[in-house]
């Protein structure tokens, strides 16, 4: 059976179905982030309620706690945070690699310290993928060796070529039935690269390609033509997915490209900080003005929260740090993701997305670069272990 | 029309009803606290369904934060908050003497500075029901001025005759006809000071009385007596409130002598920090021995939490510290304080409460006293903006 069915483009952007043990998920969809099993402050049906149908959580952090044994034990991950919809399962390469600690990468695998207690551990493509299976999550990641986006040619090229092998590795390790196993593309800046990368994971035929490395504080058009770049080299009719995008205005830029699945911290991590969208931009609802708005952030946001509370109580809650707060705007912020990207399929399947896409970026009030930037380069820096 | 009806005796425990301009309240009941215009971490939907119908909120709190005159011109706390539920406000009287600094008191009222910002304040009992008020709350409190339980008697005594004068304001200055005033009674820990007390605020005919600066760090049996004393000296025939109490044990003991309400933050705050109430005592759910536990941490809880997730899972949330696992241990401990308080009327009705109650405290591990006041001491210390 077909994991993915095309079934509209406007230009480059893509309207598809991917199908999965847990549900048909239109595409292009934004994944909501649940790294530790918990999009964090929701209970499942308050992800169930906005809309959400697929969401991301990561072997890494699972793995480390509770430990892959717990989850398996109880059931499942599914079964484990009570949710029913579908789970893609980052592998962690990404998170082995930027949050642990004195990580040595040979052909065999990857030794790494925890970074929750110091703890040693070894992991190969192997036991990544058999970890995924006992999560039995729908959408499986290979295991990849990312590399720094400031890291010399030889670097890239001698991580990228591991990453090619371990991929092959992983395929064949590969047993659940009910589960796929997406590949990550790597290759860092260098088209040529990219290009060896994207042809030769194409050629060993997975449901599903993903594309690494990117994202990670580079200026935004090298994001946007590396991608389009390597999307020239891989299938038409798998699955596109550009992992830690993003942003309301990326995710449009990204549709327009041909991406069909998105995933980011984003939305829930700014959300926590008062930062709430709306098709203008962002506002931060901790902000004096608000003190006593009755009328909604945005008129027609049917998001819980703009449905039962004012921005006055929101802004009140943010001030006084009260928890619920960071419910409230969670929620108001994934929903916005969610109604976005039904507009983003509506409008592919009209065939109007590139005027969508032209009308959405002219209205909307990007945030600066610079700010964003060095938001992500404190995060880095700080490594916190609330990863999302 | 009258505001309580007294159903039934068991001994000295009542069951009764407390008619509010926002439903019937059948008593004894136990009000979740909300401060700062939430229940900590809860939607009023939560609330709703976890079956509280009165909630405690704090004058104090709401007036330097968001504003009286925000929530006023929101609509009122009811609306400002979402919640269509009754709701007791405290006057504030406690939190201006305990949490703010430079307090002084003259028989005009209060002088205060603010714990958030350290603004200049100053309020009289006239002005605390006037704020009221205009908050819109069912139950309104006098504002009191309580004395340390170590202050001399002379000292006891001139705040008592103060708190009588400010009663006497209080109940001339109270128009609002959907509201009802309570007194609160003081007289620290002399008898015959109680007896003063209880007896001169009876004679003004307040709707209900409350008894205040008990539970503060005393010994319990100093608690027990106190308010046994004072009970006698108040009318029967309206409704009777102990402020600040309790835990599941002294709820209890608490409706043994005859008390209609209660407040406290003890069954949310200890549910913050992962002591989740069962009827045998209090369990540490981030403890490792619930790491892989799936059966409910006790058999018939019918709380959304034990309905939907594993011990193993909450235990995960709480030791990877997501804000659901406070969501989730809060749910369970205010179920369980309703279910209690339902159990209790249950037995009241049955004229079996004598026996209700030993059998509780005898299958009831409670927690030891030097550990609650060690918490108690040092929060008091801390002065938590946090404070509920």
């Amino acid at each position: 059976m077909n994991n993915f069915s095309l079934i509209k483009t406007s230009g480059p952007a893509r309207a598809g179905e991917l199908v999965t043990a847990h549900g048909v998920i239109p595409t292009p969809v934004f994944m909501p982030v649940g790294s530790q099993a918990t999009v964090k402050t929701l209970t499942p049906d308050e992800i169930k309620a906005l809309g959400a149908r697929l969401i991301l959580s990561n072997t890494y952090h699972l793995y480390l706690r509770p430990g892959v044994e717990v989850i398996k034990k109880l059931g499942g991950l599914h079964r484990f945070m009570g949710w029913d919809g579908a789970i893609l399962t980052d592998s962690g390469g990404y998170q082995v690699f930027s949050l642990s600690a004195l990580s040595k990468v040979t052909d065999e695998g990857v030794t790494f310290r925890s970074h929750i207690d110091g703890s040693p551990h070894f992991i190969t493509p192997e036991m990544v993928v058999d970890l995924q299976e006992e999560l039995g999550s729908d959408v499986a990641m290979v295991l990849d060796e990312p590399s720094a986006s400031d890291a010399p040619l030889s670097q890239v090229r001698q991580a990228m070529e591991r990453t090619h092998r371990w991929a092959e590795r992983s395929l064949v390790s590969h047993k659940r039935a009910n589960q796929q196993l997406f590949a990550i593309v790597q290759g860092g800046f260098s088209p040529e690269l990219r290009r060896q990368s994207a042809e030769f994971l194409a050629s060993l035929d997975f449901p599903g390609y993903a594309l690494g490395g990117l994202s990670l504080g580079e200026p935004k058009e090298l994001t946007w033509e590396t991608a389009r770049q390597m999307l020239q080299y891989l299938p038409k009719d798998k699955p596109r997915y550009l992992m830690g995008v993003g942003s309301p205005e990326d995710v449009v830029e990204a549709v327009g490209l041909g991406i069909d699945m998105m995933d980011c911290v984003l939305p829930t991590r700014v959300a926590r900080n008062g930062a709430l969208f709306t098709r203008k931009g962002r506002i931060n609802i901790d902000n004096a003005v608000f003190r006593a708005v009755e009328s909604p952030i945005e008129s027609g946001c049917d998001c819980y929260t703009c449905a039962h509370f004012s921005p006055a109580y929101v802004s009140h809650l943010f001030r006084a740090q009260e928890l619920l707060a960071y419910r409230l705007t969670t929620i108001h912020n994934l929903r916005f993701m969610v109604r976005l990207m039904d507009d983003i399929r509506k409008a592919i399947l009209d065939g109007s997305f590139d005027s969508f896409r032209k009308d959405f970026l002219s209205g909307y009030q990007t945030t600066d670069e610079s700010v964003r930037l060095e938001q992500k380069q404190k995060w880095i820096k700080a490594r916190k272990p609330e990863i999302d």
